[in-house]
């Protein structure tokens, strides 16, 4: 189900500057029952990230009613916020005063794949370039994310590892990278590239908490396979232990079931 | 006046990749009484990004007859031709085979500014960032140019130019650039960053053919302040000769009046 700018409709006009540029940003999240999980950390995110490229923010109150309109169209839902700068005149100008076009979207949540044993992952030989302009934000410029995941084809393999050109180990392609070093919690720095997801921020915010040191890092690949657990997180995944990078295999580790564990809680506490 | 795949149209499906993740390319070409200048070029960069990209091309004959048609709506036409990978499943992967969406637009070519005497640039702050995978091509994420075009409101001033990390001058916001040391024409090297455009290519075969010495080298912005000359080239505007960037003050040189007209009469010829 869609809805575009509060309606249901299912095209955008070709004039946007979302497909003219990947003028604007967007949001995957979970919803139950058609209810959103951890809204309000999604909104403030989109919310952000709008703020960074210039864009009007879309109003709380509406994208949240739109939000539950679409989700409730299956019990377990993903949910796509896109929000764009909208229409203007030709060239890289943005238009002022600017209309932004807000997609809202929901579709069932796909089957996820087993990975209590963890994830075999693969190497990327993409390398992420360092713009701290557009770090961080989860903005519609992925061709990076696209080369980087068209390196395979394997259904066996369920992510890949991004370093960036200095060699520092970033995220995957789409979810966020957690290792554990000696009970400690290490997650890259993202102020030259990557993308900070709201997951990522639960984990951080759960480590605080409960007392784990978390703290963000560089992380030079040899970190990563020196590190005793790594991990992804996103919104829709939740938690992906690694159990194989290359040859590098780990055995299931407490920290990522733990972590595991306290995300489920608080959804399901949500649902 | 718009086709899309072919059609008239005015809307794209809201699922297409282009939207999604800027996971396409496009051109922006003159046409003259409903005939595309310099088609064969276009084409054929248009055919070797999609290629760098993964994306099937179009077909040649059938793009230059969508061409036609929307150009021949204005005697003078700015005609933008977008090519995505389409719609597809959710997710970074690219969907194989995938059906990719051609969108093929006309507009009045829009009155340029007077810029014989040269025209005055900004000096963007945004520095590029180095991504060889995606160097060169004209893709849809474009959003270092937007942040960098962002940069200024004055309409007095028409271009900025783009530095790398590194320092190095790649081009405009929307332009290629060129510099002339002692005769001698220098345009960047464009594989770390930057769009390599058919004019750009012309004004090299224009300067091969007439024996200018012409060559593609990195260049740090002091190169660019001590140049004789500077001028920027796109399809659109032609040539722009530089008269001030910042307190730096050319004025008109002989080499951009040469080129300029070089351009002109291989323009006037073809429409």
């Amino acid at each position: 189900m869609m809805l575009i700018n509060g309606a249901p409709a299912e095209s955008i006009p070709a004039t946007d500057r979302g497909l003219a540029y990947g003028d604007g940003v967007f949001r995957t999240l979970r919803a139950e029952n058609g209810e959103p999980l951890h809204w309000t950390k999604h909104f403030s995110k989109l919310a952000d990230d709008c703020a960074a490229l210039g864009i009007p923010g879309a109003d709380e109150a509406q994208l949240l009613t739109e939000t539950r309109a679409v989700a409730k169209a299956h019990a377990k839902a993903v949910v796509k916020i896109t929000v764009t700068r909208g229409s203007g005149s030709r060239g890289y100008a943005p238009p002022n005063p600017c209309t932004p076009l807000r997609v809202v979207m929901s579709a069932p949540r796909p089957p996820l794949p087993h990975a209590l044993d963890g994830i075999t992952t693969h190497l990327c030989r993409l390398r992420l370039a360092h713009q701290p302009a557009l770090a961080g934000i989860k903005h519609l410029n992925r061709l990076e994310n696209i080369l980087a995941r068209a390196e395979w084809n394997d259904p066996e393999i369920h992510e890949g590892l991004l370093l960036d050109r200095d060699g520092l180990a970033i995220g995957g392609t789409m979810a966020n990278l957690f290792i554990v070093e000696a009970d400690q919690l290490l997650t890259p720095i993202l102020d030259r590239c990557g993308v900070a997801g709201v997951t990522r921020a639960r984990v951080m915010a759960f480590a605080a908490k409960s007392g784990i040191p978390c703290r963000e890092e560089h992380l030079p690949l040899q970190r990563v396979l020196d590190a005793d657990e790594v991990f992804f997180v996103n919104s829709l995944i939740g938690l992906w232990p690694v159990a194989r990078l290359d040859t590098r295999i780990w055995l299931p580790g407490t920290m990522a079931s733990e972590i595991s564990k306290a995300l489920d809680t608080e959804d399901a506490a949500l649902a």
